[in-house]
């Protein structure tokens, strides 16, 4: 059962255990495999040959550069540098793209946790390019990237070269520029001044800058010049030629484009590191140009981000028997959290930046697997989104962060039907209440926060008016009305009747009635206690009356009353969140909990992961809408939903059944995919979805890196799987893995103090013995420690 | 000063007299030069290399093919056709896009009237394409174009070829399909059955068909399959390995490839008919594609389509000393007068058929130029305007032709200023006006049209009320407000005070008094026609009282009551519309008049036209907005905006000075430019605008087809040079001609009667003496004839 894994298997790259990166060793991946640059400030994604675009903070409406997504030719511009013999005549780009026909002798990428570094050989030249940006304070007036290159002359004879850059300006305003060319393409224009290109417009101080710590020989500000009539990026006339034309353009399409003269003895090397930003305050660029003009301080900078990085992974370290589960946990699950924590569900290789803001559900299940390392940021995405609830309990659905404003996103377009989603509200005492596990912060329950277009009132006020939003929004039945939707955003089943009714927005109902219980407890609101247990038990009796299927749970109800995810019907007979739910919702009968999720496994599970129901629809049906859009096993018309996989391995992990919750968390693992050519997507990050055995496409995985199933991942790993899981008594180490292991150890950050665990199996199940610094204790959580005390010792004895 | 033409001066073409079409010699031009397709349903663009894309009706909601708009490679993709060479494995583009890099041995490009032929030849191969759209009902299902493409062998040898075409499918939603990859790329799907390509989704019924009139030996729909990774059009892997697929696209990028075996003996032709549509009833595809299977029954299709725009043509054909001006207005200005009817500002080289639908303004002043051969879509056209009218007099900015919905357009985006543009509600009068005095249809004065939110009142009454609204929004010096705007959109100068004046309005005003006095002198409604006389008088009075700064008109009072447009600023001190709309409102002072005009001709007159007015801003200032967020040169800060120019012409001709109005007619004549390299646009068609002589871009012209400059180029020309004008009581005809003209000869269909005209010069001026079949008679004015009579013969001696 133990995963060998074997890290060359995958045709396009592997992991490199040493350094954290992936390495891509091919460049003609099957999609763009990409990576994002920056921590939530200035940032971008970048592909393995150097695709992709910058913005700073929001990708709409402060846009750096370009991109063309779903273009032909694909994943185009990017940050590109062409290298030209300036005796043959030759060029060519050491990131193959967008020079493609030019087969480079060697190359290799290196996607780290946000830098980049692509290095290629092409007829004895070398050279690398690293892309990264510097840590960015917030009020940091020109935010920045670098792209560090270094070129050497690996041959026997003297080589004279000439590099030209290359990126493409977007006009500050993303839609403008997509979709207003009379205007957009007419107002900007580019200057050269003492070697820096400023790209603005009389209209505003937006400036965008470029430049080189090496003086240029030469530039290129105007796309037609550069490329020439009914040439593209793959032979630019004045890369062909070999001569800049020093063009400042006066509008129309403007691009980065810095000439320089690379005259390489016999094993010479070269360093030319250009920068790229924007700002609001054009007299601070040649400031911050010459802040990195020499290499100590661009070096500087990296070891810099690289200690940031490091500090942030080093939360939290594992050493199982399962490499590749290692790799997840230790490296890519968490840098994905952060990429989600940062940019939600906003800029992707498949979300275009153009619009929907951040999503409250999504943004709160994102702190769930950032609270241990990023806690403040944490508190900071929870406060942002208890500002979009309501007096009465519920919450916008969306948000834009450079503005604060909410939206309902999707359900703007049907005004008629309900204008609020039954979930967003709970997932904000889910997450508040994993901040507070985490950190012990109670004083953040006494925060005043605003309500939309509301008085100030407590984060407590806040999470019991969510509560009060779904009671006082019951269906007949006794079951949360459905609203726009639930979780799943294409379940759109009340058409303004008010009746829908979502089985599992009960159970997520019950599962944040315990959450917030516990949270009582805690804090010895002993009375508040036993309300939301009573409350709990309410909600678990109706759905146990109305919802139990013979084998399974329902899913919902619709306008009609009529039952969705039941055997009776002919499409979706069974779903899988009431089954992984009804576990975690603790509905009270354990037998039907564990038949619930037997009957999943039977009827759901794929070797590419759980499908989301079953059988898909083959036709639209207005009474589901949404789902009923997609074909037969895609998204939520039963293609494997990824991030509802997670539940599943939190649910088998509860049920005590280490092997199963252990498939589920492999089945789904990017890295355990070898099938590159059929998975299709980047092998380091968690997608959203794939094409389950009912689709043409089986196997195909879509929309990486910005998903929720990163942070339920890492948590179903770390706090399921692994067991250890923060609780207000302390640490809790309650692992349930498969009863292959042997064992695994563990350092956790949490509070302040460094637990060092060790866990050895001495027999098959779960059943724990701790033994503390030396000290056996009783029960499973490591009780919190004097303050003094930075470090603890926990040696766990696993099995019956 | 007459222009002799010389129509192979343009290195890219000519217009060939003949056949009508503009004739394009190479596939290089400086731009795409594009044409329209379709009479205002099934439709599209194409250009010289047969880039561009198909909608049916509304670009947006029904869009059927993509184009990359502003990408790298430019113009791409578009109605493809690969050939290749089965024996040798070469493969090129008859159309040279998007193969560039094979060199043709002969290329043309014939753009006519709503179709395009590209013609070109290949190592012995011709081949030739004819697209266009067949005459299509309101009604027909299935709407559809044909691509007609004719292969021969023009060697000694036999040859063995294959074809791929290829276009690429957009989601109907063409917003969808650029922003939300996830859902649009994912629910579409292809499927061939009998030859025919069906693409759509289980969502809905809208389906785009794909077929042709020979059985393909194989096809593609899957974009990826078709050109591989990593690969463009120019190399797509299936043409280069010349075996097609047969991908049936379950979801992604969707194509319309079909592949077809060419074996051709010396001399041997062959013939492929393609057939492309959208239809909401799938099941009446198959009877489309069978309505033009044979050879017969699609050239009586192309045979309609062009008796149809010939009998467009053939309403009025002039034959004067100026060649280019007898091109225009014979065929090009005519053509591009209908293509602005039908699409307004929606969709274009520049506009990306996304968003704004059509324009109040633009639609009721594109029916000045097409209501002598298109009376009842000019007439259909401004009831749908006149619905936008609220019941205090003003209009909708915009409307969606398809929904009937209107907008505020860009004062959306500021909602704390006025909502309203000072000028749309005026145009209607002058629209319905110029529909009255070609048709003498007085009962539509009589139909009933709902307000906007309102009840159902008379077209007269509706005029009536647009008189109020500028009578009940008059400013502090009783000129009216400019509201969010005048007709220069980018004159933003009322930021909410309710006080900012626009001369121009007032001027606009008075002509549109002017307009409605003359309609009641028609009717008999003496006293109406003196209250309007009177309400000009006072507004002229104003205006000269209060906008006259010594040597021309003001332009406007800003919110504090500042000027716009005067001595005293340093910048903006001249505008062009108050100098030409103070002659062509009469506001009484001929002396001042002229001054104006001798003004705007001294400080705005350029080689490339008028400037809008001078000397432009070199900074954004608040205080005006719009027009000062462009560069000095561009657009209205200064630039040369074709449209403006229009009314110089006008204005001249009214002052008499014949070769002054030659002039401006000339300089903006894109025939008349020879600079293509300088110009860049379509020599065929008016542009919008073009970079004046303080741009670096000093001649570029830019935003063509689509423009206002359309209609009233044909106005001026028709109407004002050449004299020819509608009135009420017949026929006027007062040419106001160059004094080296000799005369000129026209034939005008007006109310179902033919005029042919001819005018001899006797001597300088203007002054004309008819002689009407036969009968000298007084005055300028053919009084309409018997109804019995459907020829009137007009000869016409000019001169003092």
């Amino acid at each position: 059962m133990v995963n060998k894994s074997n890290q060359n298997e995958n045709p396009y790259g592997y992991h490199d255990i040493k350094t954290g990166e992936y390495v891509i060793t091919r460049p003609d991946t099957p999609t763009p495999w990409i990576n994002y640059l920056g921590e939530g400030r200035y940032g971008g994604i970048i592909s393995n040959t150097a695709g992709g675009f910058s913005f700073d903070r929001d990708p709409r409406n402060r846009r750096v550069t370009r991109y063309r997504y779903n273009a032909v030719p694909g994943d185009q511009p990017g940050r590109y540098i062409y290298l030209r013999d300036q005796e043959t005549g030759e060029f060519w780009s050491p990131t193959w793209q967008p020079v493609v026909d030019k087969a480079l002798d060697s190359y290799e990428c290196r996607h780290g946790a946000a830098y980049t570094k692509i290095r290629s050989q092409y007829q004895g030249i070398k050279a690398e390019i690293l892309y990264f940006v510097p840590l960015t304070h917030d009020d940091e007036d020109c935010p920045c990237e670098l792209w560090v290159m270094r070129v050497k002359n690996e041959g026997n004879r003297k080589r004279n070269l000439r590099s030209f850059s290359y990126v493409e300006f977007s006009f500050y305003d993303a839609i403008i520029d997509t979709t207003n060319l009379d205007w957009g393409g007419h107002i900007v224009h580019s200057r050269m001044r003492d070697g820096i290109i400023y790209t603005s417009t009389q209209f505003r101080d937006t400036t965008t800058f470029f430049s080189c710590n090496i003086m240029p020989s030469g530039f290129d500000t105007d796309r037609e010049i550069f490329i020439g009539r009914y040439r593209d990026l793959s032979n630019p006339v004045v890369v062909e030629a070999g001569n800049p034309k020093n063009s400042e353009a006066p509008r129309g399409n403007n691009i980065g484009s810095l000439c320089h003269d690379i005259e390489l003895k016999p094993g010479e090397e070269r360093e030319l590191v250009f920068i790229m930003g924007v700002t609001e305050k054009p007299s601070k660029i040649k400031s911050v140009v010459k802040r990195y003009q020499e290499s100590e301080a661009i070096m500087r900078a990296f070891d810099a981000l690289k200690e940031d990085w490091n500090n942030f992974l080093g939360a939290f370290t594992v050493e199982t028997p399962d490499a590749e589960m290692n790799i997840m946990l230790n490296f890519w699950n968490a840098v994905q959290c952060r990429a989600n924590l940062y940019w939600s569900r906003f800029v992707s290789g498949y979300d275009t930046g153009l619009g929907r803001g951040m999503g409250t559900r999504d943004s709160a299940q994102d702190t769930l697997g950032t609270v241990h390392n990023l806690p403040e940021h944490a508190k900071e995405t929870l406060t942002m989104l208890w500002k979009l609830q309501y007096p009465d309990g519920h919450a916008w659905h969306q948000v834009f962060p450079l503005t604060g404003e909410g939206g309902a996103g999707l359900a703007e377009e049907i005004p008629e039907w309900p204008q609020w989603f039954s979930d967003d509200h709970l997932w904000l005492i889910i997450g508040t209440c994993g901040y507070l596990k985490e950190t012990g912060d109670y004083a953040y329950l006494g925060e005043r926060i605003p309500y939309w277009e509301g008085n100030d009132e407590t984060v407590w006020e806040h999470m019991l008016q969510a509560v009060e939003f779904t009671l006082n929004h019951l269906g007949p039945q006794g079951l949360p009305r459905i609203g726009f939707s639930d979780w799943n955003d294409t379940m759109n089943i009340d058409h303004g009747s008010g009746k829908a009714e979502s089985v599992w927005t009960g159970m997520q109902f019950c599962y944040a009635l315990l959450q917030i219980k516990e949270l009582c407890l805690a804090l010895g609101k002993t009375e508040d206690a036993q309300r939301f247990s009573q409350l709990h038990a309410e909600m678990a009796n109706v759905i146990n009356q109305t919802a139990w299927d013979g084998k399974w749970y329902a899913r919902a109800y619709d306008d009609e009353g009529k039952p969705v995810g039941v055997k009776s019907e002919i499409y979706n007979q069974i779903s899988l969140n009431p089954q992984t739910w009804s576990v975690m919702s603790e509905l009270g009968d354990q037998k039907q909990a564990k038949q619930a999720m037997e009957s999943a496994y039977k009827m759901l599970n794929t070797p590419y992961g759980l499908k989301l129901m079953s059988p898909p629809y083959d036709e639209y049906q207005r009474r589901i809408q949404g789902t009923t859009t997609f074909p037969p096993g895609a998204k939520e018309n039963g293609g494997i939903f990824c991030h509802a996989n997670t539940w599943a391995i939190v649910a088998a992990a509860q049920l005590g059944d280490g092997d199963l919750a252990y498939q589920y968390y492999t089945q789904i693992s990017p890295l355990a995919r070898k099938d590159a050519d059929v998975y299709l997507a980047e092998p380091y990050v968690y997608c959203q979805n794939i094409c389950s055995p009912e689709h043409p496409n089986a196997g195909m995985g879509r929309n990486t890196w910005l998903t929720g199933t990163s942070s339920w991942t890492y948590v179903a790993g770390t706090q399921w799987i692994l067991g250890i899981r923060p609780t207000y008594q302390g640490l809790q180490i309650a692992p349930v893995i498969s009863e292959d292991w042997q064992g695994f150890k563990a350092i956790r950050i949490f509070r302040n103090v460094s637990y060092h665990i060790t866990v050895r199996r001495s027999g098959p199940g779960n059943d724990v013995r701790l033994v503390v610094d030396g000290q056996p204790i009783e029960g499973d959580v490591v009780p919190l420690p004097d303050e003094s005390k930075k470090k603890v010792d926990v040696m766990v004895e696993l099995g019956k």
